[in-house]
């Protein structure tokens, strides 16, 4: 059987299928137990203390004596100690090296929504509703369910109206340190680029988020916001909210799709219940695509924090600016501490079904999950929830957590995101298309009708990383284009808005 | 003009409308400026450095000199230190007092739904559908959609479908020390007694909130749950969701209400957007209808650990066992550490709304908050989601955010919730019926609406505290009972299941 080894310098490699004890595998190696799939096999006799390595990384240290051919799993590793950040240092120098230089994007352009005034077109139509308090969900969501009966028909270039109901806005310590989080996170997301440009904003009118904290004077008005206590009772909160909707919607019905170079474009990278093939198959091929869309102009961001911690070195040489390395050391030394207080740290990280799919611990989950940035340099590094300010590649140093890393690089300006998964989620946005790519062929054909990629075969060996990632990258234009959808569009697969809020609840 | 003074003691008082300077107030004092609506008037020529007394406790000390007749604002008193927790002791002693002695409940029964092996009956029949983790709400809202369509209609006994869709379940660190507080209110709001004791659980397959950690043994199998990884795909997961939802469905349908005695009914109390009113009219008010309940035997939970942080002392003295003050001490003292390790502390509750409402700070608001808790002895203290084991009046330690508080409350089993609301919030939750009472006629009226019960008629001297409470009684037994909605049910307002989660995102 087939085993998968990364680098030259590892000694260990993954089993390509769950195989029975005495399976003969590659290397002339034959497999001492029953292995499941995406699993570790030692490729020599191994001694309690030896370092075990893959993707030519330091994993860990062996805590027994293993012989070629073993089964090596979560328990039989010590987690090395966290990278220091007190020494991070770009080293990247344009004039002398460029590791995309050979690439060449397909196609330059796209089919998206100006937006005025917005670095970042859209890839949809959407009036978003947002609330700065969740206080505001329950009269928003009947009048979202009321305006998409009565008003969108009436409106066929708006793809959709979308309440963004997030858990913050009130019963928070809104002047904790770590309170900007959030705030900018509300701010941002009611100006994703998929919403037009245009506020329409729902208060309450007692909510520690006031309305000053996430607009303008100048957009602090009646033609944007509605306060549900200055309205009399019900009934006229939802005619303030039809009348309002109907305006916005007949503003962005006007608009249209126009061919826009790839600089406008903004997407966002994250893989969830990922497994050992991830780091092989479908992050590298959203890698491939992420260096496809950054060598045409575009912006692509990676986050999750404990994911990239122990690659942080390589983070940092992989800076084009050396400022990037001390925000990148900020953002490291602000969780590793966010995690402390709480008495936790990194290895909190990976889940069950990440070990299950052969991730004995978050170094390995790490190396696999940077794989998805590809080889293009970082132009720039940005905290959760704010806007970067150059394009390309961009680390968005975002909790790892599937569900608050979306709507983070949603308020970070993506209008797409594309997402890697092993064990497979039906992780959907309301506010953006997501493409969802499968690390095994397995999910990938079990999960017809929720994967849009599968990547599993790069492992299979009938195809390739840079024919994956090109198919992906030319699947990214279309759907940012309108001219397909992603499965979890086509199903209305969608998850909350969880913002992160690190502050605490009173 | 009325001055609403409540304690002998008190060297303040309330308007009870908005007053230009000038205007003859009660006690042959005329206001010294123009005063809103509900905020404090010094009844004599008070010091720098003097007490303000309300409600007979000490507020704050006066930052500047004040004449009679002048507005004290939230600007003019310091913060009092926060009391003590090494010195609670219950004081109470069954054979010299009774406080409500005199109280007789006009009812001690009402139309419940009984729930085999559960100590409170239901005042719904919903089916409730618990997911593990975030990452199955695409789906599972998907079905509900459908199953309401399709399903629902076929069983007319059943009141409702609920995706219980939570924020909690990966991406956390499961194992801090902090975890239990979600996981248990998780594993509890599974149980809610309005779910009729059927348990209908979706996970994903991968997620950190494994389902072990919410279901024995014995529930954990086909017949309960669904793990959307064992799917094959979008379709084959509607399907599971749509047989085991009939099935389900089938046996609720074939409940009916019986007359049960007041034991058997478990109610919340929260308070939201208060204002100086609510400590006088709304909560009171609330305050008899618990002593009723309880007086008949019913279990009343009232909640907001930083709005009784400053009554901690008075909370303690009417604890029935002495080891409930152990308790108290140990919530109190983990929440003041919660908050302290995030570098702030109780003075961060009083919101902007709550201001502008009269109520200077958290002290103010305190008293007004406890006043919903009655009188009656409490007899018991438990911690955020947990179920109580006694009947009567319960503290039950969650935050006091409206949104979180509700969720806490829910996962300790009330099946109805009675929010008192000062500035207005149009609250509501799926699976248990809110009624909502207003501290102030303007409110009452202009939100006819969606408030229930308006207590603002306390202040306007037009009823008593007794005669509203008396009311509100009553209604809590026709809304439990099935005999009336909620406005908050007629209308279809629903906010977010947004649990205690005090642990890291990872």
């Amino acid at each position: 059987m087939r085993l998968i080894r990364i680098n030259d310098n590892d000694n260990v490699a993954i089993v390509t299928a769950s195989c029975p004890k005495g399976t003969p595998l590659d290397f002339g190696i034959t497999a001492l137990s029953d292995t499941p799939i995406g699993h570790k096999i030692a490729l020599a006799d191994l001694k309690q203390g030896d370092p075990v390595f893959r993707y030519g990384v330091l994993l860990g240290h062996l805590t027994q004596d293993v012989k070629k051919g073993a089964w090596i799993n979560e328990f039989m590793l010590d987690l090395p100690s966290v990278p220091a950040l007190d020494d991070l240092s770009s080293e990247y120098n344009p004039s002398l090296e460029n590791p995309v230089a050979g690439l060449k994007a397909p196609r330059t352009t796209f089919m998206g929504y100006e937006v005025p005034g917005c670095r970042y077109a859209g890839t949809r139509n959407i009036l978003g509703i947002t609330m700065t308090v969740q206080c505001a969900a329950g009269v928003v969501e009947v009048a979202v369910r009321r305006m998409k009966k009565e008003l969108l028909p009436r409106y066929p270039n708006v793809d959709d109206i979308v309440a963004v109901r997030h858990p913050y806005g009130c019963g928070v310590a809104i002047n904790a340190p770590d309170a900007d989080i959030p705030i900018r996170s509300v701010r941002n997301l009611a100006r994703n680029p998929n919403f037009g440009g245009q506020l329409m904003v729902v208060a309450l009118g007692c909510e520690k988020l006031t309305l000053d904290k996430i607009l303008s004077p100048e957009e602090n008005n009646s033609e944007n916001v509605i306060v549900l206590q200055d309205c009399d009772g019900f009934a006229a909160m939802l005619d303030a909210l039809m009348i309002m909707a109907d305006r916005k919607l007949s503003i962005l019905n006007g608009r249209r799709r126009t061919e826009l170079p790839l600089s406008r474009l903004c997407i966002g990278l994250q893989c969830g219940g990922s497994d050992a093939f991830s780091g092989i198959t479908s992050n590298p091929s959203a890698g491939y695509a992420s260096d496809l869309l950054v060598s045409a102009g575009a912006t692509v961001m990676f986050s999750e924090v404990t994911e990239v911690r122990d690659g942080v070195h390589a983070i940092a040489r992989r800076c084009l600016h050396g400022e990037d390395c001390t925000k990148l050391a900020y953002e490291m030394r602000w969780y590793d501490e966010y995690l402390a207080k709480n008495q936790v740290d990194r290895s909190a990280n990976p889940t069950p079904g990440n070990k299950k799919g052969g991730l004995s611990n978050i170094v390995e989950k790490a190396m696999g999950s940077i794989a998805k940035s590809g080889r293009s340099p970082i132009s720039q590094v940005i905290g959760p929830g704010e806007l970067p300010t150059r394009s390309g590649l961009i680390f968005a140093a975002t909790p790892a957590s599937d569900i608050v890393c979306g709507p983070c690089q949603l308020a970070s300006g993506i209008t797409l995101e594309v997402f890697m998964t092993g064990r497979g989620t039906p992780y959907g946005l309301a506010i953006a298309p997501v493409l969802k790519v499968s690390s095994k062929t397995e999910l990938g054909d079990r999960w017809r009708d929720l994967i849009d990629v599968n990547a599993g075969v790069v492992a299979d060996g009938t195809s390739s990383i840079s024919e994956v990632g090109t198919d992906l990258f030319n699947l990214i234009l279309d759907v940012a284009s309108g001219t397909k959808q992603s499965k979890a569009e086509e199903l209305g697969l969608f998850n909350d808005f969880l913002i992160f809020n690190p502050a605490p609840i009173t």
